[in-house]
């Protein structure tokens, strides 16, 4: 009864980590190297890499051949599937706060009723 | 650099998971008991409860307190929070799709000039 998707599996796994996610808006600027990746994060590279290779595997990020600097950048497809799934819940939770928003509503008009009341 | 976001952290971990995408899936569609979200999964309830215990610790599910059945219910805020995340990107992607049709609308028109040339 659970369909598989073993591509939204990896991308969910691999943007639950704050420093895969900081790479992910990095490379949303553009192409960049390990070196370049690297610096904000006051990391080691060996620990810079091992975070590339999780969004490579998961097919959020590929990296250049040719170049000698294997320039690193983002693929667009996982992170689009990934908010396709999400896209399927936006009624769900427009709903749950349109239903707090009545409540909130509902509180304020009671509130205002016992100011008249004083 | 790298901004803390542990509630990020635990949706994207949460949602990481084939089954507990479906629970989010069947939650959706209005509360239910843990039974009733093991029948369709053909798992035993320690499995399940497992599972909705990832998904409660994320905040994406909350559980009755009153009621003997203890309904689940989902949470709104973080699949919200998730889907704002991944909408910084929509750009991203959308402009990525649009180079890849320039590119199959030029492979296109070299082909059908290929064409005119026999």
């Amino acid at each position: 009864m659970v369909k598989y998707n073993r591509e939204l599996d990896a991308t969910f796994q691999a943007l639950a980590d704050p420093t895969r996610r900081a790479i992910v808006a990095a490379l949303s600027r553009g192409q960049a190297s390990v070196t370049e990746l690297a610096e904000p994060f006051e990391m080691s590279m060996p620990a810079v890499s091992k975070h590339l290779k999780v969004l490579e595997r998961a097919g959020l990020i590929a990296r250049g051949r040719a170049a000698q600097w294997r320039p690193c950048r983002l693929e667009a497809g996982p992170l689009r599937n990934a908010a396709d799934w999400l896209e399927h819940y936006r009624q769900f939770w427009e709903q749950s706060f349109d239903r707090l928003n009545d409540y909130v509503s509902e509180l304020q008009s009671k509130e205002s009723g016992d100011g008249r009341e004083d």
